[in-house]
């Protein structure tokens, strides 16, 4: 049940912070949080028919097609609160995007950082989902069975509940450039 | 490789139509296509932690978050282009969306059409992604673990590659409400 | 009750066109609608405290203020689909915005026209309240009371329900220059 | 008045502050203001021809139709500064909304909430009008005489012109749950 | 010329058809224009203190900020009616964007094409600009004195005025691979 | 001069910030940066072969789409991070836009000012861009030979680089009213 998923609340509603006390949808109030820095990392992975791994590494088209998908999942991220209806309007302070193919799939990941009193974990999946779609698009005409799998957080720091991290091993194996990068950005 | 892939096709390459003929990524001329009806349905299964099947049916809350999904899944999907940096701004006629909770689940589907030269595949994915992420940020307190899974195009119709669908029998048992009420609809 | 508000239908829910038959909101299917020249006029009044005949009507302030308020609504009235979720996002032929400012308030009118299977009642709806809302806004310091009042469709044309209007005789007396130049505009 | 105000350079064109010396329109600087708590509550009435009242409190079309508005309009509030030109693009904290259905009308009420250098007043009125023109969309076949009246601001705190109240007595019978909610939140 | 054109009702106020009968802006009606396809073509100079010849051809960085600039100039392209007040929003068939550097300077070249009832001018210039502006972006730390010159149409063919060339003999040299491509593209 | 620091990893590839240690475009990081008063300045010349200066002062319709560029260039400055991928989205605290109409052309000029960690010199750079081409727009018909020239960034302060002017003596002479205006504005 919801009250056992989020144990350490009274009851369960009141961990939707997203409802109010009747139960209705809200954006949560964060004036009274401070501002620190978030971070919020968020990966796909999308599964295709195509062995991605055979196409001629100097085939121009794959590296456009990747850089296409990463800007357009920049763009989504920063454009997150004009989708998803209780998300707070922030001015992020930046995305990251990177796409690693491989043998029948991409691995997507996306980074968002901020100053400020909420998080970021919805621009990091926005910017991954978007990202993966336009991926999937690019390839719609040789493998219209593409699908996107496991979109969603995989760290996120800062804020009151601290780091925490997706406990997946198996995750090292896929790891990306960009956490190493991101580690030394500031 | 993706000539093997696109098996019915003579050349790979020529496969990605969002490709021109150096390789360089386009939005696909569509001015000499006949305006005909199409359909895209798109499913995605968003994964929980919590039950969603123990909350009380009465329980206000889980009708909202479900019915603020759906709103910003019609309105995201009338914005693909905007999002999706090759496809074609078109008016579709109509986005429909479906959410149906049960145990540790949502399936999500959306459904797009058009009366238009361009397919509506991107416009329904698109419907059903942020619909699926709405629903994990309104679970985000609750469960920061929540994913979304198997976002695919399900069903695609008109145009020149005619009726297509995924072939996955046990997608039945799953199957909402909506395609029934869409053959209907026209 | 509703069924006899919505006396010509058989019973009052299916006149909620913007619902399905288990009462869920979804866009309107207009796939089957012939195209039709369709037109639509909206009309609001802002209501200030300040006396706007007073002001030398050689103060360049004004007009300034008039002309920004009507270009933000015909933007506004273009990006209707964005802001209302149930409305099909459709290419507007023309937005016309006229403000005509007498004591105490301002007069504005907004039409939106189109040759499309659905209507653009919405559209002149929206460019009319922006319009009115950009008046508030320019009047924000000198008039904290400003109100926007009788905000409603005045004129609708094309489609199954032919011509219809508002049956109110006192408006003729507020009638803007925009309507004669319309009937002759195509 | 104002007109008078306008005949000098002094008073009058400084109420404005939308206008610069010259008379042309223009964001007002506001770099040199503190960041305070700011709060801006709006209020509109949605007036029909269907008794609302008499709808069965178990018809489900009437609370998803709520709903959708109330989505409606806290998108739109956050989206306020790209509809209206001279408004600060600002982050808002929270944009909440409320609709209350009686006999033959909408209540509806809009509260924004920012610790800014600006205030809030047009996100909480163009969350407002965009809330009552989704539910005027809502009832567009049953009842196209509805019209969208008294959408005005009605509370403003914080900032250099302190608390302000519209002086309207009988505004408190229709007074909504949120104001309550709202002075807890922080 | 215009000023004697504007002299007089009968002819060049006629000319400027953003214009109404008042002098007033206003979209232009173009309901009772046949649909045909329009193309139109156009091109800007970004000119640059740093020399891209020099710069490694497989240095990936400029072959990524000339990718990363295409798509910003596509994605706007498509979004030109919310960007300019009079444009009519249209559903353009497709955006092709070209760079090319060479010693000191960009081309960019952007290629609209439409089956409408109104041109595309405008849609052309503003991906040409919004890529243009996207390479200023990228070099501005390299080069703050980076400007865009000569940012105009180039060709525009369809419609009530036929084909239309820019007189330039010179541009023949700078000439881009798009225009070729586009002539087989239908 | 940039191809020699392109040559080495060292120093050249790092005055592009928007690309990371691999050469793939990036927002860049300005969490670490304090934040400052940032002011810049964009101008740009559209270039007509209508005389303006000969059109009577009187003439209304002259100064309506000078108001209208003036406000698409604001609107538009406002929503930069959604233009240019790279840009960060930010509140900025003013967008003040400029139009001077001479012989043959329109001198614009605009100016943007936040207090952030980051420059607005792509916010002033693009509502200079788009006031332009909504000034082209009006003279589509009366001139379509219209060019936007000279576009570029004028003057930025603020930030670790301090002040910076553009060096070009002519330009006194065509310096328009606003930059004294901003000068006492905070």
């Amino acid at each position: 049940v919801v009250s056992s998923a989020a144990a350490s609340e009274d009851h369960g509603v009141a961990s939707f912070t997203h409802l109010d006390g009747t139960g209705r949808a809200r954006m949560v109030d964060v004036m009274g949080k401070p501002k620190t820095r978030r971070i919020a990392v968020a990966r796909a992975t999308v599964v295709l028919s195509v062995d991605l791994s055979e196409l001629s590494p100097r085939w121009q088209g794959l590296a456009e097609i990747i850089e296409a998908a990463r800007y357009t999942g920049i763009l989504a991220g920063k454009q997150t609160a004009k989708l998803i209806p209780l998300c707070h309007p922030i001015a992020v302070d930046s995305v990251i995007v990177e796409v690693r193919p491989s043998s029948y799939r991409f691995a997507v990941e996306a980074i968002a950082q901020i100053v400020e009193r909420t998080g970021v974990e919805m621009e990091a999946l926005t910017a991954c989902a978007i990202t993966a779609l336009s991926l999937v698009s690019a390839f719609q005409d040789a493998d219209p069975w593409a699908s996107v799998e496991e979109l969603r957080l995989w760290h996120k720091s800062g804020g009151r509940s601290g780091v925490w991290n997706h406990d997946d091993e198996g995750a090292g194996a896929t790891s990306l450039v960009v956490p190493a990068t991101t580690s030394e950005s500031p």
